[in-house]
Formats: C-alpha cells, sequence, structure tokens
C-alpha cells in the first residue's frame, strides 16, 4: 500500500542525517497522498541506519494506524493539523536542528535578510507564541499544530510562500511540494538561521532586507515570471 | 573478569572520538557492576585508537587495581564518589566537549531553554562552586567528586533526571543507565549547550522555557507514563 | 569550442563543494577567453555532481548565447559587467557562503584585520551600496555588476588587488588570474570574513591592522618584490 | 642528511591538515639538531599532498641552506630567533589557524580560564606587541621572532611552561619537545582559544581561572609530581 509514497519518505528521512540536520532519532518527514487523504510518516524513535520502507507507518487524518507495527511519530498529530489546513502541501520534516531552535529558544523569528532566505521564503519565517498550560497539558501535540496554523492566519502569511515555522522554545517545521523538498527547505532554514545569527550579531536589530529586494529574488525563482533554472527552457 | 563489562566500556570510550566528542585522549567513560562493586575505566592518557579490552582498567569503590596492568584515569577517584552517592546510575563519562566547557570555564549552568534540552535533563544543568584552596590541594579528584554531590544535595536535584554536571572551570560530567546511555547524555549536553548559548546571545538572561512544557516533554520520555519511541508497543 | 576553458570552468565549479563552499546549486564560477572576447559559464539551477563539461555554456560579452543547451547562470550579466570594466581579470565566482553572507545582510565591510587578509586582499573587501528599487526591477543582474564597478571606482580600489567584493543583503563576488584562482580567493575570503567576525566580537570596532604591516604582506606576496613560495628561484 | 629529522619534520607538516589546522599551504612546521644547531624546514607555498621527505630544506642557525633545492618557509627568520633563544625547544610550528588568529587580530591574549587550558599552557598565551614600522619594513621576519622573545622575557614567562604565543595581528607560534609536540600544542592552542572566547561572550573581561588550579592542573601533568599518563608505570 502506497508503496511509492512510502519509498520517498524514507528517503526523505535519510536525507536527514545525510544532512547533519539530526542527532540521534530527533526528526521525522512524512507524505501525504492528498487522492487517498492518508500519510506516511517515520515511525516514532528508530534510528536512521535501521529503517526500512516496511517500517513507515500509514495513518489516515485522523490519526488511525491503517498500516504498520509501530508507533508513528509522536509528532504525528501536529503533521496532521498542518496537512488539513495548508492544502497545498504534500511534505512535512520536523528537526532540532541547532540554529533554528536557537532562535526558537529565544522566541525570536528569523528576519528576511538577504536573498539567501528571499530565494525560499517570502518574508520572516515566523515564530508560534508560547503555548498554554491547557495547550500543554491536553493534545499537546495537536495544539502544537494549531498554534502553528494560528500564527500562519494571525500574521496573514502563506504557508506555500513561507514554507517554515518555528515553534516557540522547540524547533522548526518545514514543509514543502514533497517529502524530499520540505526537508530541502528544513536544510536551508538552518543556513538562513545561521547566517541571520552572525548577522544579527554584527548590527543588532538592524538587518531587515528591502521589500523589493525581497520581491525581486522570491519572484525570481516562484511563480509565473520565475526564470531561474532550466524551468523556461522548451 | 567482567568480560562483558569491560567490552561495553570499551566500545563506549570509542564512542567518544566518533561522536567528535573528544581531542586527543581528553575524556574517560566507565562502567560499574552493581553486584560485585567493582569499576571498570579507561586507562590514564591512552590514545583511543590503540585501546583494546584487555587495557581496561578494574578498581573497587577503594579506588584498589583490581584487574589491569595500566594506570586507571587520573579521573577514576571522581566517578568513584559518584557511583557510591547516584545509587542507580551504571556508567559514566568526562569530557571536555568545548560548549559544555564554555559554560564551566564561565562558571554558569545550562538553562533549560527548550524541548531539546527538556526531553533529557529535568531542568538545568548545575555547575559547581568553585573549588577551595584545600579541596584541590588534597584528594583533588575526590574532592571534585564530592562538589559534585554536594551541588546536587543543596539544589534538590535529583541525578536520575539531570544525569549531567558542569565542574566549575573544568568540564562536564555526565552518566546514565549503562555507559553507553552515558556518552548519548554527553552528545546530547554538548548539543544543548550549544544551542543555549547561541539562544543567550540572541537574548541575554532571557531564555527559560516554561515548567509546565519542561514537564511535558521530560514526562513524554521517562516515567511510568512515557509515549514517545516503541517502549510501549506490546 | 574553447575545450580547455570549458574544462577549466567545470574543473573550477566543482571546487565549490569540495571546499564546502555551497549549499545545493548555490554558487557559479566562470571564465573569460580574452582574445574571443567569450565567457565560458555554468548553466543555471544543474547540481554538482551531475555538471558536464558539455553542459557549460559559452555567452559573448552581450549575453548572447554562443554555444550550449541549457540556460546560463541567471548571475551571468553581472559577471559580464566584471569582465568587461576589471580588464585583467579571467575567472568569476559568485558563493553564498555563510560568513562572506553575514556580513553583506549586515551591510559592513571586512575590515583587514590580520596579515591572512593582507595576504591576499589589499585593503578592506568593499560592500556595495543598497541597490535602488529602479536597479532592482529592471536588468537586476547587470545593475549588480554596475554597482559593484561603482564601489571599487568611488572608493579607488584597484579590483586587481582586491579580488572580493560583498553585495549588499546579497552575498559574495570574487574574481581572479583564472576560475581556479577565483575559487581559492572565495576560499580565503569566507575564512577572513569568519576570523574577522570573531575579532569583532572580542573588540568591536577596533580591529584594523597597520597600513605598514598590511603593505608589507601584500608586498610580500604579490607584485614585482615577492618573496613568498618558489617563484623566485633558479 | 638528518635523514630522521627530515621525516619527522614532513610527517608533523602532513598533521596540519589532518587536524584541520591549515587552509592551503597556510602554516608550517620545523624541527632542530641541537647537537649539528641545523633547523630543518618545510619549503615555502608547497601544497600539503604534494610534499616529500626530499623537499624538506636544511638551514643552519644563520639561515644559511645547508641542503635542499626549494626556498625554506618565509617565515624561517622567525623559527631561527625561537631556537636561539628558547634552548629546549625541539620544534615549532606556525599557523593560522581560526580562532588563535581571531584573538590575535583582536591583539588580545588567550586567558587561562580553565583546565584543559592548565593541562598544558602554565598561564594564559600572551600577545605580542604591535611591531614598528621599523621593525615591519627591515628584517621582518627575524623581527617578528625577537617581538616573541621580548614578551616571554618582559613578562617573565618560561617558554617551556606557555610554548605557545599569538603574533599581533597574525597569528599562533607554538613549540614544544619535538615537531609532532609542536602540533600537538597548536591543535591544543585552537582548542582552548575556542572555548575562551565562548567563555569570554558569555562572562565577559571575568573567566580567568584561580591560580592553584591552575597550579594543580599544570603540575599534575608536568614536572617531576606528575601522576597523569602511564609516565610513572614502572
Amino acid at each position: 500500500m502506497l508503496e511509492d509514497l512510502k519509498e520517498q519518505v524514507l528517503k526523505a528521512n535519510l536525507l536527514l542525517p545525510e544532512y547533519h540536520m539530526v542527532t540521534f532519532t530527533w526528526g521525522n518527514v512524512s507524505g501525504i497522498d492528498r487522492n487517498k487523504n492518508l500519510v506516511v510518516i517515520k515511525p516514532s524513535g528508530v534510528d536512521y541506519n535501521k529503517m526500512k520502507t516496511s517500517d513507515m507507518v500509514i495513518v489516515d487524518l485522523d490519526g488511525n494506524i491503517v498500516e504498520g507495527d509501530l508507533n508513528p511519530s509522536s509528532d504525528t498529530p501536529t503533521h496532521l493539523v498542518l496537512y488539513k489546513n495548508f492544502s497545498n502541501i504534500l511534505g512535512i520534516v520536523h528537526t532540532h536542528s541547532p540554529w533554528a531552535v536557537s532562535f526558537a529558544q529565544a522566541g525570536l523569528s528569523i528576519p528576511a535578510a538577504g536573498t539567501t532566505h528571499a530565494d525560499y521564503f517570502y518574508g520572516d519565517i515566523p515564530v508560534t507564541r508560547p503555548m498554554t498550560e491547557n495547550e500543554i497539558e491536553k493534545n499537546y501535540e495537536k495544539q502544537t499544530g494549531d498554534v502553528i496554523v494560528e500564527t500562519f492566519k494571525q500574521n496573514n502569511i502563506n504557508p506555500d510562500e513561507v514554507p517554515a515555522v518555528l515553534v516557540n522554545d522547540h524547533g522548526p517545521f518545514t514543509w514543502g511540494t514533497s517529502p524530499k523538498n520540505a526537508v530541502h527547505n528544513a536544510v536551508v532554514l538552518e543556513q538562513v538561521a545561521e547566517m541571520a545569527y552572525h548577522s544579527l550579531q554584527l548590527k543588532p536589530h538592524n538587518i531587515k532586507m528591502d521589500q523589493i529586494l525581497l520581491d525581486k529574488h522570491f519572484r525570481r525563482k516562484h511563480g509565473k515570471n520565475a526564470y531561474y533554472g532550466q524551468k523556461n527552457k522548451s
């Protein structure tokens, strides 16, 4: 069942150690089949170097296990909320990558400070508000998804144009047009977090790029007028 | 004698260079057999790439060499104090890993700043007080253990829930449920130290996480209500 | 056509991942044949590990494709402006290497702070002024070249003696006496940016080296009185 | 001639890239035969991966080439001054390792901040005063050695107990009981520089360790009462 997606999700999970994005088992990738409304996700707490395609767990959008012998990632309810609310995304990644976590622990968003950021993210990477006692104690992982969705709605951020978030005092979630693309965005996020950190140390509070330059670089790579890469080659 | 434990301790020592936790010979791992009250520990100043099982030294809890041709680690008396006072621990690691040492040299504890920390350590990683002239000059390594134990007692910290300490102007000790688990905690400590450092630069003095979130994450992975990983899988 | 230069440009591009200078496809190298006034450049958005000599694109100084099936790098117009205005240079590199970008995002030049810098760059690495709305919206990549040239002219900097620039809120361009030499300068730039950053944190605003020491080190390696290396042998 | 020493010096030079201490050719190691008063040193500007034993250059203490087809390192006169003035040392290393250079560029010594430092260096790593115009313009490399020697004399530092220095706005020299030991000290220097930097960011101006702890750790490893390692094993 969903063999191709399970293969994609396994491979995307294995990219996390390859790109040095995880310590031990601290990360997970999922993918969704939008026709069947089924999500494939990494099992909880399993070593990357032992994971097989058959270890991937299939759940429906209510979190029921449809196939798989192992527990799905404990972050599964967060993934499900994002798939239900961000209707175009096809893959999700959660890591504890250190530069992104450093901003999350400081409760700070990552400012759009240069063209590397603008090539992938159309604006700052938002940080969620701290969760309430209630949210933490009941259905914590689902509530984590809810507070992410709230952040994007209240700030009018389009999740297709800013495919990343920092959960306060926790860490990053990224998403994208496939499990692999979501990993790609996780790697870029970590890189722009590192550079924004250093720019902020050199020039505190004053590193935001011009909106026009942000528009230019994002539109150069995204949308119908994109001219980067080999896309417009007949 | 204690061949299995010697093998475990050797392997755990070899994990230190594998996880990039040591420069030259700056680290040591030990393990204890609680039935026999014997401790297996790395020899002093021997290269990791030349160490063999038979180089491991067996000492009793008074520090007498029971088996082995080499001098045990000069930090052996510190390990022994910890085994005697922290009655559940089965493995101990000492390193000079750079992020943890940076906090130790500043005389600062590592604040619990996010869920990565909370997944492993139930509260701040404490730093010991500076040792007195007397403590340094007589039985220095044993006194190092004593000041660690004092730190946990005076601050009511449970060493099973915070399996790490920073010795002032020196470096970290970690412990755990096995020599390998103690190394695991050493790696996590280094990672949370790195992230806490950067969070502190972004938001000085103000990065502590909510106690409720700390409770949630620690309890999600530890104790009888843990639901992370495959533990509760029948 | 230009097989030797295409080979040189391919090899120089492949040095970028080898020296850990790029994430994904974020970098490009070109070379010029000054007799034929033709430029060889990397195609846009192609993975380094799949690139072949035959993928290199040949363009003339007006940007017309003379040979090649792929789109040239989107930064091609910037390269062409530099070749037209800096008449001695034979290779150009653009990267998003993180330490150089951190200065670019802060809008700061990299101060000549020590002999490592002085061995390669005769003075600070300048940062360009922010580009205007007009410059960004029309012929952006060409205008990027123009603002680089303006920076060198207005500050009387000799591009042969300072073979690097930071484009504001964007990243570095370096150049040199060959495509390979331009990569060499990109690696040095990243290293001196890293060290200048840390020196600035230790001693803010006050790390510039003496002009006499700068002269000494630059002249020790460059120009007719150089005595470094094996150049003046036999 | 001096085949064994040439072999030692070659191997010690090759340790520099192995320990990630150099970029390109930015480093050199020498060794001395105290009976013959001859120094073996790396040639200038030669790639580490191409260097052979026969490329090593032999010079006398006045800098005359006694054997070798290549130019010796341009830093040879600095090495010679150190061998003449620090009569016990048998190997010298110069690198541009980035953390040590960061302190040198800030004109700051590296404070003895913890036991890692104290295990190798009996006090702060001094930084030299800036050189004068005269010193830079005439016999620069020899004068670099003179200013190092002056620093140790004026501050009553024993070069056998503090086998390292930072040359102002330049970088580190280390030395030791053999070429290999000098490289070992260069690696330790870089590590303690990195940790002192981060400790200083956490607690500016206030990270010096107690003198008694410094004494304890240095004497634990050095001198007649040392008890670290396997030295006192019969």
